[in-house]
């Protein structure tokens, strides 16, 4: 068809395909296929459904919008630079996938302004919508009051089978379906495509029927190439039916449009190439010059902007409603949805630094302490609550029938948790925790690596934090698990020792609202140390006991600081000059300035002492190359925790020994 | 009832569960509900289905038992004893969770003769189960002959909520159902509780439909608890089906027999406690002492002895007809499953010491050398197999209908693949290779620690391995990944720098077979680089470029060891006298002598810089307090991999200049 004879809605979906299929091109680099395929249900979703002010990219009340296939990331620059976006000028689209570009390979949220969460790693997306879905409908029933709904809006997902091969997203559905997330709409882009070829090779379930089986409300358009008016009336159904997630599996042609790769993997993640982009263009009657957008096409898109400005003003004078009918709610809605802290908040933790237990009991109190004062901080853990203790007192459930509950059941869905509470930080309003053993970080790994990139202050509570753990055995114990999370850029991993640590650390947790915290706390008893702070844990490291012109510094976290500061008491009786360093937190203490570190550990000093129930790796940096480091560099075993510990050599009669040896 | 009117079956059900009670109780830690609810299913499978040895657990052609509930140890523990295992005598089920015993509180392979697989973390045990299945379908498709059957055996498992909960064994469960695995059985105990309370709380789907949609036959077990006939028949249905895995939903009731915790999630993970033990031997009638079996209950689990060796036999009489008919596929039969390699294999490798190119196409020309030398090596890629350059030319699909291929389509399920290959493995007669992104070992953390724990020799072939990955952007770009997987004990992390060093990896990888090797390779271009050599990988570390009395060493690894050496040669054409360090591997350096060490970081040479596109951690070990690290400890950025490569400082100049520094 020539472009004359395409319909407003044709020009529309074949303006989204060609600027994706120019911006590739050019960057000779990303996937057209996804675009190509999906962009009528992009339009229809974008032009009829979603509500969003391109002006106004923060409005509160938004739709959200996923695409959790993040590698068609053009599909989505396109729709925010085509309804009006300032974030993705024309100029932006041409410099897809370049240093300091606004068009990264993949949707970042810091990056580009309309762009929700961070995908690409697959299923990633399907995890943060339900976290979306969860916010908007716990804000609502803490917020809405009868004849005035201030929170009201859906999230819509665009994922492709990619996505729905990823465990993260079985999981995540499974329990948006069990917690029935009506406001919740998924678009299956199902090209029959992913990257090997064609899904017979290794996908030939029946996606929609497992769905069904989660509990979701699934519908089916049998052609998502051509037929708009049926992904429209199965939008419009899906918002209809509000006590189950909806999917709309779309059948579509990944590619379509291009004669050759149409319907193939080669269309998938490479450029169509000069040729076939010709022959893309006569195929689809596009006369057009690379990224140049139809008058009419623009106009039509363009709409949005007066669309969402209405919207939001319409919104603006039900809020100033809500407000004077409920100013002390509209004020917390106010606060909490920019992200600012009640004044003092941190009073409520005062007295957890005179309790002395285990620090997974200690991180209870500091829960249990904050949950009324921040009414916002909730979560739960992935069925080990009473293992974690995470359960919040008086609280209800979060559950379909009570969304004003704040005490969550995630499931045994540790990574699911994790792109739940990115989605939940990340719609604002909220400060998410999630809680599992600390071993089981592993398991979540790819959602807490986006909690960093993505800028999310979600909280990780990660208790049974060493060999301690004792009988459940290596499985269960962590060893290297620290090392490993320390070294995720922007993370900031805290092991806090005793009482005052414990609260200082959720300190630094609560208030850190752009970078994750994940805090490891002991199954075991520890005992409160002379020397701690709570401010000490905000510098990352400090000086807990000290001596004149100490000869021999010990290193410790958590529940080895006691060992070390034992040790460090039998010494000075011998008369060695001793200082003991709390680290509870490498991030924060590698962050202050020459000066303090210096002063912490001084360089003059190169006797040095480590001891953490984990990893040595990383140690050395502050142990140097004439200390020693205690630590476990091997598997665990099954036993009770302090044969474990004594074992392993985590004894004070070893760390004074070690000692003596480094002291020569 | 009293133990005298009861069935010699529920005896043999109630010997298992008291086991189960007791041992708990003297360990005081311990999941006594699984093995109290999952008896009758266990009894059942192993007293009428299982093909097992007790005398001889490795015999080849056993069925493979996994309990993927690993948590329910005390089941299997009991089974093992009772058939007459000689691993598990009754002073082992005694010492349940204690120090050097061989009942730890989670099953290990590495531990316990009998116990196929390790698991404990959640899901695990179905990728395992999958795997062996896997392995099975393979071998019978290469090795059977018509009218003989050499490989026939059946895969069975036992699951409970909290594996289905986990996404991994969505990931294993759909591309089981797609392979069509018809000997995979597994047992799920449905008893409507995890550690949190009732599954009501948040796993409400309807799993028997959900596994219908993955295409398993599924059938469904009303009581669990006393209809052993309902047990056996559906286990008898389910191995008739042999197109379709099997899936029994078997409602039980957790910790079935005790009166006050029966059915709560109470009695999952703690000790019943002294009077609930008494409680519980009354209300089943069980008036023996602790650890005491029945005398005829043993006489009937021991019958598994004979009706093992008699099967054993059979099997051997079968083998040695097999031997007669088919000598060189029985010997390679025999080879294989003895896990031995055929003498000069490494010679295969040979010519691809002279190509130049990425170290990714080195691989594949790697992988393609050895595939005719090692028709036991086996497997493919997570949907990436023309960019992890995995597929093996010549050489079928494994697909349902040609099982004798070998080149894999793991589909999207990074998690499930790892625990798939751990299974593989584990049966034995397979080398197993899966493939992906570097950047998302994150997303198979959980089994790439259990390859390793479980001295699992499985191969990880991760692609893509710096920020050189380019337009993809941080959420592809690796950063911290080497470092976090160096630190995971017994995995070896290879990264080699050019041709002789991939196919030194590969020697590496394919000779260990107790130890699992991740290997690193390039997307770009690699320069072959003198001095380089196969057998320096094997010492993880070694000189590659030298000078008299060197007063700096550079140390690098993979790509950025041309950035050293060519830094290096422009400092010695200055007239210092520079050594460059290639480190290809962490731990087979550590594990060389100290004398060895030394002489190739002498600890005189104390200016010493590091290079390596990844995380600094780690580093200052090799570098100590005087030298200086280039690396990258900031997540990468979206644009073409030069670019991003010179703007992180990767760039000769950085390195001669960070030298000069050192050097002062």
């Amino acid at each position: 068809m020539a472009a004359a004879t395409q319909t407003l809605e044709q020009l529309c979906i074949n303006s989204i395909r060609f600027l994706s299929i120019d911006a590739v091109e050019k960057a000779k680099s990303g996937h057209p296929g996804l675009p190509m395929g999906a962009a009528p249900m992009a339009f229809v979703l974008f032009d009829q459904f979603l509500k969003f002010n391109p002006k106004s990219p923060k409005w509160v009340d938004r739709d959200r919008f996923v695409l959790s296939a993040g590698h068609g990331c053009m599909l989505q620059y396109s729709l925010l630079h085509l309804t009006g976006y300032d974030s993705v000028p024309l100029d932006q689209i041409k410099q897809f996938r370049q240093w300091g570009s606004k068009t990264p390979g993949h949707p970042e949220n810091f990056e580009t302004e309309g762009v929700e969460v961070t995908t690409g790693p697959l299923g990633q997306g399907v995890g943060n919508a339900v976290g979306l879905a969860i916010a908007e409908a716990h804000l609502a029933a803490r917020f809405n009051k009868p004849g005035h709904n201030i929170v009201d809006h859906y999230t819509y997902v665009i994922l492709g089978d990619g996505c729905n091969m990823e465990g993260i997203a079985s999981e995540a559905a499974s329990l948006g379906g069990h917690l029935k997330l009506g406001k919740l709409i998924m678009l299956y882009d199902s090209n029959s495509i992913s990257i090997d070829g064609s899904t017979d090779l290794a996908f030939t379930e029946d996606v929609g029927k497992r769905y069904e089986a989660y509990g979701w409300h699934v519908q089916h358009v049998a052609d998502g190439n051509e037929d708009l008016d049926s992904i429209a009336k199965a939008i419009a159904e899906a918002k209809k039916v509000t006590d189950k997630p909806s999917l709309l599996v779309v059948t579509t042609t990944i590619g379509f449009g291009s004669p050759k790769k149409a319907g193939t993997a080669g269309v998938h993640g490479a450029a169509l190439g000069t040729d076939e982009v010709a022959a893309t263009r006569a195929n689809l009657g596009w006369s057009y010059d690379p990224f140049v957008v139809p008058e009419d096409a623009l106009k039509r898109f363009r709409k949005a902007i007066d669309k969402g400005a209405t919207a939001e003003a319409e919104w603006n004078e039900r809020f100033a409603a809500y407000e004077k009918a409920y100013p002390a709610e509209a004020a917390e809605f106010k606060r909490i949805m920019a992200g600012e802290l009640p004044d003092g908040w941190q009073k409520a933790l005062e007295p957890v630094t005179q309790k002395e237990t285990s620090t997974r009991l200690l991180s209870e109190a500091c829960l249990n302490a904050l949950s009324p004062v921040l009414p916002e901080f909730l979560g739960g853990s992935a069925d080990l609550a009473h293992s974690n203790m995470t359960y919040v007192k008086g609280v209800p459930d979060f559950q379909a029938g009570s969304y004003e509950g704040r005490n969550f059941r995630f499931g045994v869905r540790e990574h699911g948790m994790g792109a739940i509470m990115n989605g939940m930080a990340l719609h604002g309003g909220l400060i998410p925790y999630g809680a599992t053993f600390l071993v089981f970080a592993d398991y979540m790994r790819g959602a807490i690596r986006l909690s960093a990139l993505s800028q999310v202050g979600a909280i990780y509570i990660m208790t049974h934090d060493s060999i301690m753990l004792g009988e459940d055995g290596p499985t269960h114990q962590p060893v290297e698990t620290l090392a490993s999370l320390r070294v995720i850029p922007d993370l900031l991993v805290l092991r806090p020792a005793d009482a005052k640590e414990t609260v200082g650390a959720y300190e630094i947790a609560i208030a850190n609202r752009k970078r994750p915290s994940l805090l490891a706390f002991t199954r075991q008893n520890v005992k409160n140390l002379p020397g701690t702070s709570v401010e000490g844990v905000a510098k990352g490291g400090y000086v807990v006991v000290d001596a004149a012109n100490p000869e021999l510094i010990i290193i410790a976290t958590g529940s080895e600081l006691e060992l070390a500061t034992k040790a460090a008491a039998t010494l000075a009786a011998e008369g060695k000059a001793v200082r003991v360093v709390s680290l509870p937190c490498w991030e924060l203490f590698e962050e202050q300035t020459q000066e303090y570190k210096d002063s912490v550990l001084p360089p003059s000093v190169k006797k040095r002492v480590s001891v953490e129930s984990g990893s040595t790796m990383g140690w050395h940096k502050y142990v140097g190359t004439e200390g020693a480091v205690i630590g476990i560099d091997t598997y665990g075993a099954s036993a009770p925790g302090p044969t474990c510990y004594e074992k392993f050599g985590f004894t004070v009669d070893n760390v004074i020994a070690t000692s003596r040896k480094v002291l020569g």
